[in-house]
């Protein structure tokens, strides 16, 4: 009703300026066109070159130059990072179609279960990287022996609840062939690539699922076995990929991951089974979220859409875990009796002692999942039944 | 070493490619400084006209000939798409210094508990709105009847624990005045609300924190009380704000939080206290975590960088929480029970009843999820100690 502005309609005037916006928004389409060009070439000069896909220094450098022009230029300088990341996260997965090889082209390699959904993605980035790659799944299992001779790694990506069994045959291997595996637990693996073969040893955990796009950014865990300059070629491969190494002791590493898999997993499904037990609405639920509601539902809720015997294995096959399952139900208990004992000062208090045990991380948390879940507006996530 | 490409060095070669990069690069800081005039604009013509300020219609229009003309161009429409709506979530922020009232220009109100973190949002947005906005805080409190004479609507948006007793003693406002509240359980200060003002009265729980940028998007729970025609213009204002309504029982939104709130806050407290109790090494946790546990040891962290006694009173107010935490109590032992009976056969059994029951929903957190660890990612949120 109000023509307050420049005496025109406004409905006319908004309709002008959005085809002002989406004339910009063209170009900027335009814009990402190019830039794919320029990076598609430098993905070539890279894997020729076997220069390193990722490298933080340049990131770091274009990210800084762009963010003080968008200051002058009175941007958001956060807006800006924001899109660029985005931008070069795609540039990462268009300029990996090959890689240089960190050895001899052409040199043998298996991965025993390459057709596993993890196994794939593996050997896919070894083919990518000019290698010989044999995968011995089910089927080429009964001919392992046979079909194994000659080769330089033969890297275990089976199941967990396999591993063993498989790691204990491989007696026959090459002296120079290089074992490793991909397990989420590692001291077994370890100790049993260490005993069934005589020659160089090395367990890894890639931190990532079959779902990662490639290994870019990604952590792997390395525990070492034996033979470490036989194998250094096999990392120096993983750093190519873009993968950042962790060398970590395998027990360590075991009992942090009794921690960070079996507490989390085994509390979603509880937290599942109490759901389902009380049968409250699920889609009134969900819009009775607010999004960081919405988000923790989201990691409870995810775990069901995966394949149970996964997390049976995880959960069952290492007894030491249910001793930590019962201390944890002992904490339960106890806050539940503060609970009922109505005692908030002591709530508070215990509460207060953990947030010191936290420390820092506390309030990273805390911001990193209040960004987080900015983004996951962006796209409306989180907000559909 | 290889010269295969143009028979240039190819450290030259990148140079020069990145060069170009950043050249398209500070094209596209410029194309966001003229996006942003223009967004000014409409956010102008909107406020003075009372336009929405968001319209999903024209957002998705937006979206989808993006998506077009990056198809034709060999441009990732997703990446297109999530570049846009990070772009426009921007613009909605520089979009709203003011708004549209939706009642008449200079109408007096008051916000309880305007000076807590929530209450002065809604203080700036009812300002930025053109009201005459009363904040009482506890300065102000021991003259609130003299000055709450005159306002058309009484916003309560003190702490929780606090509300019912402030809701008790507002027996004195005009008839024509509006008694609302914004606290995250309904049926208590709505009925509080409904005994103590004979006028119009309506409960609201925005479904987000102080910390949101505003209302844009955002979920606000709707629990009528009486005199609904009296108040259609806070619920008018509210959506000019950018708020989606949702309509709900009292009693059905408690329950809802109960499941949603109490729950979540129980086990991530209790999960906590037995970190704490256990004391693994947490740099050396989150180093082994891959993004998805990172995001869910997040989810735990970030309470306790919280205050203590807003979660003692979230729980602990309501008796009925008791009882439920106790049943969630004796499914804990259930699944414990399971373990040391060893019997995987029943827990993915049971596994599947729970998937069943989760339905269609565990999909779309798992793809959700990963979307959202993908946008971590380019953040490197999630990463660092």
């Amino acid at each position: 009703m109000s023509n307050e502005l420049n005496g025109n309609d406004p409905n006319e005037q908004l309709a002008g300026l959005r085809d002002q916006i989406d004339e910009l928004d063209q170009q900027l389409v335009d814009l990402l066109a190019k830039r794919a060009l320029v990076t598609t070439k430098v993905g070539q000069i890279k894997s020729h070159t076997g220069m390193p896909t990722y490298v933080p220094e340049r990131e770091a450098q274009l990210i800084q130059s762009r963010r003080q022009q968008a200051e002058k230029a009175g941007v958001p300088p956060d807006l800006v990072e924001d899109l660029l990341r985005r931008i070069m996260r795609e540039s990462y997965l268009t300029q990996n179609s090959e890689y240089r090889c960190a050895t001899v082209k052409g040199t043998k390699i298996a991965v025993i279960g390459g057709k596993g959904a993890l196994g794939k993605l593996i050997v896919s980035l070894f083919e990518r990287s000019h290698y010989d790659v044999l995968v011995i799944d089910k089927d080429e299992w009964p001919d392992a022996q046979r079909l194994l001779a000659g080769v330089k790694l033969c890297l275990v990506a089976v199941p967990i609840k396999q591993t063993i069994n498989v790691i204990k045959t491989l007696t026959y291997l090459d002296d120079d062939c290089v074992l490793a595996d991909i397990t989420s637990v590692k001291h077994g693996p370890l100790n049993a690539m260490m005993d069934a073969h005589a020659g160089p040893v090395v367990g890894l955990h890639p931190m990532f699922g079959p779902d990662s796009p490639g290994m870019v950014k990604q952590v792997v865990i390395v525990c070492h076995g034996r033979g470490a300059a036989q194998y250094d070629w096999l990392l120096q491969q993983m750093t190519t990929w873009g993968a950042q190494l962790h060398e970590s002791d395998a027990s360590v590493h075991d009992a942090d991951m009794a921690y960070i898999q079996v507490m989390r997993h085994f509390t979603s499904f509880v937290y599942g089974a109490h759901l389902h037990a009380e049968d409250p609405d699920l889609a009134s639920l969900i819009a009775h979220s607010s999004p960081i509601y919405r988000l923790e539902l989201a990691m409870v809720g995810r775990l069901f859409a995966q394949d149970p015997n996964l997390y049976a294995d995880i959960i069952f096959d290492n007894p030491q875990n249910l001793a930590l399952l019962k201390r944890f139900r002992t904490r339960f208990d106890e806050a539940i009796a503060l609970f009922e004992a109505n005692d908030k000062a002591q709530f508070v208090e215990q509460f207060a002692h953990i947030s010191k045990w936290f420390g820092d991380y506390a309030k990273t948390c805390l911001v990193d999942s209040k960004q987080l879940l900015l983004k996951a507006d962006d796209d409306r996530m989180l907000r559909k039944k």
